[in-house]
């Protein structure tokens, strides 16, 4: 963890190494991926088999390639009764936040007498990715799967490995809830490439989304172009934005919730009361000691964890806006004034009561959101993710009269007659 | 050319072949990029000098890095009244059509007593590519740079090759009219990587949009992350749905206008009238013989075009659907009950007067479109491209109460007690 006075000398150099601190994958894993892609769009469910033997140690021929619907429901009716209403109330919330998401086909005439318009539609065919093994969530299926649903995409393919063959009922009881149509037990970039160029047993879908570790991130990123996919995801991030008044035991545990998810996280906490920093600081300590992820949350807090002293909480935000955090909290009496200062964030969490983590279960706007600076120019995931739009046009005789002349002079100009021709033989005709 | 009967036997596996043919670049373009875009992040100006020294021919030094505003001012300000008056319509339709596009925020409080939202705000900074040499489109760079004004973008900068140091006036009088900020005389990979990454002099932005030969298209995909890009662009096409009773001539000049474009381009007619298709044949034929374009055209027409006879026109939409091509005319008098049938498009031109020139220029949709069945599952170029959304959240203690216990039980069922903490100690003291 390091601590940094917005007043003191030299902090403007601190914060740029802070900002530009890569904490993302390098080209060895790109290699790697590369190579595990191309193998099953070669070999196809033979390359997908034998991966998933080598990295996930089990074979697809004796565990079973899919996960049978029958097989998900029997998990979600097993579950513990506090646990499947929490993920049913889940469900609802998520899904009434994203259908509020979609988007208004656009239609009209204008001056001219053109028809002019938009009409979006929902992907054929969405691909979900669901981490096995530690990070297996079923709130990530959820998050994923259901503004897919709320699109209108008829099929819904969910993949996640079963590291030794164990599948998580919890994953599979969402996969239930969320309605998914297919649940196949691979993972890894082989998972990927399968959705991708699809294989003799698994069909290719149009959108891959959902969360993964470096590689399947990598791998995302290497088939984009031949489907569409949510982001590239990085390690996760936090900044917590608070003033003194807060209860320095809440704000320790906000800071960890994120660092707890991997060594790789970023807790940062702006504030502008030092002795506030110091109680936070004992606070996190004692946090550790007992917190039954304290391993991970320690290397995660001790090597990417900030606490930056601010001269006003004003200051903070155009610092925030250089991090461009996946999450920001601000937790003031006043919220909205700091919040309508920030450009640059993938989800705010505004209040004192607003820990992050209600964010991540029911809250029902969406948890996969913009990592590593990536909320300067991308969004959380939503509803047109798996949508797409086709524009349309309509001119008749008269308005082709209208607009034909300037037509044929920007492609004249641009020396493309074909075109030029195309307007002036209906022109000639009108 | 291949024609094709949708009646005949092995139609099925000529058409998958058509559909899964590729008419994209290959690996050792994605190498060579690689290379550009590490000497251009690694060396910054001097890297870039040195690459347009090899590659468009002339000492930035010398020529100059940037083209000032007057300049651009100039260029306009000399061009034909005609054309000048044809950019201002064409800048005027594509704003007002944009305009539509402008996502609202989102805020409401629900029956839990949450109060929730999304937000939009504009990137900080876009860079628009504009192609250089024979494809230096003005119309290229108002398809771009409007949607990012229309966004509120603050800097918008825009990259263009000027080979052997030759600028092209109607691009910069474009770009004096789309109110670009800054005009670089930078191309190819090494521009989208000073984009990217940001050198001495050209300072980094956070989408980089825009059109390009298999190297810029290449660089994009590959800074993909870094920055948001558009979409991963490659060789165009357009199918035509065209009865008997069109004139055989304005469809073939439709064809044509695709062809001419680059000799990798794709024309398809679907028709369903034998004899109409022979007419186009010739018409195709004669006006190749006298085209200016018509050395490409008549490869692209040859290599990649295709006329597909169909029992009926109804029998051309699951076919086009499979095809996702970027532009479709519907040449019908009834174009909308098979526009209804339609799924997948980047754009789609109604009636025997909508030629899909005019959607190029001046109609007032995007002409930058989804390429290569990429219409499956993107949208053109618009506003949000320059844009996102930050969603939020702010519940009080009495809301808090209500979804903090599904929460606590989710965060345990999922192995993540800091998460559960953060919202149990809320609820302790609530």
């Amino acid at each position: 963890m390091i601590r940094l006075d917005a007043s003191a000398p030299g902090f403007a150099a601190d914060f740029a190494a802070l900002v530009d601190a890569r904490r993302e994958s390098d080209a060895d894993v790109a290699r790697d991926v590369s190579a595990i892609l191309r193998t099953v769009r070669d070999e196809g469910d033979a390359g997908l088999r034998a991966l998933t033997q080598k990295l996930d140690r089990h074979d697809l021929d004796q565990t079973g390639w899919r996960i049978a619907p029958e097989d998900c429901a029997a998990a979600f009716a097993a579950l513990a009764p506090d646990l499947r209403e929490a993920l049913e109330l889940a469900a609802a919330r998520i899904r009434a936040y994203h259908v509020k998401q979609r988007p208004g086909d656009l239609a009209f005439t204008d001056d001219a007498g053109v028809r002019l318009g938009a009409r979006w539609r929902a992907v054929d065919a969405a691909g979900v990715y669901v981490p096995g093994g530690r990070a297996a969530y079923p709130s990530t299926l959820l998050m994923n799967a259901i503004p897919a649903k709320v699109a209108g995409v008829e099929r819904l393919v969910v993949v996640t490995p079963t590291p030794n063959g164990e599948v998580n009922p919890l994953v599979l009881a969402a996969a239930h809830l969320a309605g998914a149509d297919e649940v196949w037990r691979v993972g890894g970039a082989q998972a990927i490439a399968a959705l991708a160029w699809g294989t003799d047993r698994i069909a290719r879908v149009d959108v891959v989304t959902g969360p993964g570790n470096a590689w399947v991130a990598e791998a995302k990123r290497q088939v984009y172009g031949v489907v569409g996919i949510d982001m590239v995801a990085g390690p996760s991030e936090i900044v917590v934005i608070a003033d003194g008044a807060n209860d320095p035991e809440w704000i320790a545990a906000d800071l960890l919730s994120q660092a707890e998810h991997d060594v790789t996280t970023q807790s940062i906490l702006f504030t502008e009361d030092a002795a506030f920093a110091d109680r936070v600081t004992g606070a996190v300590e004692r946090q550790l000691a007992t917190l039954p992820t304290g391993e991970t949350a320690r290397v995660a807090w001790e090597t990417n964890g900030a606490i930056i002293l601010v001269p006003t909480l004003a200051d903070a935000c155009p610092l925030t806006d250089r991090l461009a955090p996946e999450h920001v909290e601000i937790a003031t009496d006043d919220p909205h004034a700091l919040f309508d200062r920030l450009r640059h964030a993938g989800s705010a969490f505004l209040g004192r009561h607003t820990p992050e983590a209600i964010g991540d279960y029911v809250a029902g706007p969406n948890h996969v959101l913009p990592t590593g600076r990536r909320a300067r120019f991308a969004s959380g995931l939503g509803v047109t993710d798996f949508m797409k739009r086709t524009s349309f046009l309509e001119l008749d005789a008269a308005a082709l009269g209208k607009l034909g002349p300037a037509t044929v002079a920007l492609a004249d100009a641009e020396g493309l007659p074909a075109h030029a021709a195309s307007v002036a033989l209906r022109l000639a005709k009108g």
